[in-house]
């Protein structure tokens, strides 16, 4: 097999999304919008977390949201409820979103009517770990439901991540999920990184979550709290 | 970014990984070895369901399993409770198995001495679709937390897999889970799929599965179940 091939063109690729996404930090940077980003297993609730948080942010922050799916515009349909600029992008058969993605998504978009921009990303625990997407924070999310061990079976994207956002807190009683266990395991692979445990359905810690995003939004920027 | 010399370099890989796939199932074939891989997201419950399918089938069958995993042996650690030789696959950050892999991780066994083998892949819905792996039935799970436009939005492993089964069923009711939507879905990315619906914990729905499986063995080889 011609792995090692196929490894230094991945790298090259590599190489180039990170000089793009370095462009595309900046760009955000200069427009005074907070990027977010979201990764997480297919099913972790990723939609959903964003349905409350631009359902909540709507009312007194310019946000928008990047989707993205292999396949259907779904989420996209979904957010889009929430009154926010919203665009699927959808990739095929490519198991990540890259900057180039990023990019071109954006191209008709005024950034600077923006202060919060999300980006979702493909269902994945495993490859979108490898491309920076310009965003200033990284939020990894795992479900009671996927087993505590999650941080310590994929450890590279826990890595790569700023938060970690534990969500379906309303079935973790059902699933059995031990949440000190799964604290652990994230602080073993990456000390010191904050954890969030939200329950999207019943609505428990989006608001803990919605100050840290509304704190860093306003600590990149000088302007302040504006009007939609 | 060079995402056609990827795209290049990457289907000579996948040729390459098709042809040992195909020398693999020849193998298998000849050796009377019943090999079945399960492919899904992270956390739909793979290593609980072979932890209930080694157990039972290690009585009257001789059973192996590998089982891949970025990191972490802990997967291996609990199939080998059943009694059944495993073997665990780290990747380090490979997001699939390949048929290299697995043609390596047998050099020490005598598949003579198997009846059947089970092959774990890396939790991911997306990668794992295009890595052959000579195995004769593909199993994809999805559990019931994930939400039912899985199938929709991951159509390639639903489409290379040969039968569905549906796991955390006694989260069902808890996830609000709508079976019926979710196998119309499956239905309608692959058409006539056989789909099981289990619950590993409360073991409903296992030895229907266990049926189908050992059908496929005896009407694979001419030999008769065995005391193991």
């Amino acid at each position: 097999m011609s792995q090692p091939r196929l490894v230094e063109v991945r790298q090259n690729i590599l190489k180039q999304n990170d000089l793009l996404a370095r462009v595309l930090r900046q760009r955000f940077e200069e427009e005074d919008v907070t990027v977010v980003s979201l990764v997480s297993s297919p099913g972790a609730g990723k939609t959903f977390l964003l349905e409350k948080i631009l359902g909540q942010l709507h009312a007194d922050y310019r946000v928008g949201a990047l989707v993205g799916d292999l396949a259907t515009e779904n989420d996209a349909a979904r957010l889009m409820r929430s009154g926010a600029r919203v665009q699927q992008i959808t990739t095929g058969t490519v198991c990540h979103l890259d900057a180039q993605m990023v990019e071109n998504a954006l191209q008709d978009w005024k950034l600077s009517e923006l202060d919060f921009l999300f980006i979702e990303n493909v269902g994945n625990l495993v490859c979108p770990a490898s491309y920076d997407l310009g965003e200033r924070l990284r939020l990894v999310l795992m479900s009671v439901t996927e087993g505590e061990d999650k941080p310590l079976k994929y450890p590279t994207i826990f890595n790569t991540a700023d938060a970690a956002v534990i969500t379906k807190m309303d079935l973790a009683s059902a699933a059995e999920f031990n949440l000190e266990l799964a604290c652990a395991n994230i602080e073993c692979v990456r000390p010191g990184m904050p954890i969030f445990s939200v329950s999207s359905k019943a609505g428990a810690g989006i608001n803990e979550l919605l100050e840290s995003l509304k704190t860093l939004s306003s600590s990149a920027s000088q302007k302040q709290m504006r009007p939609a």
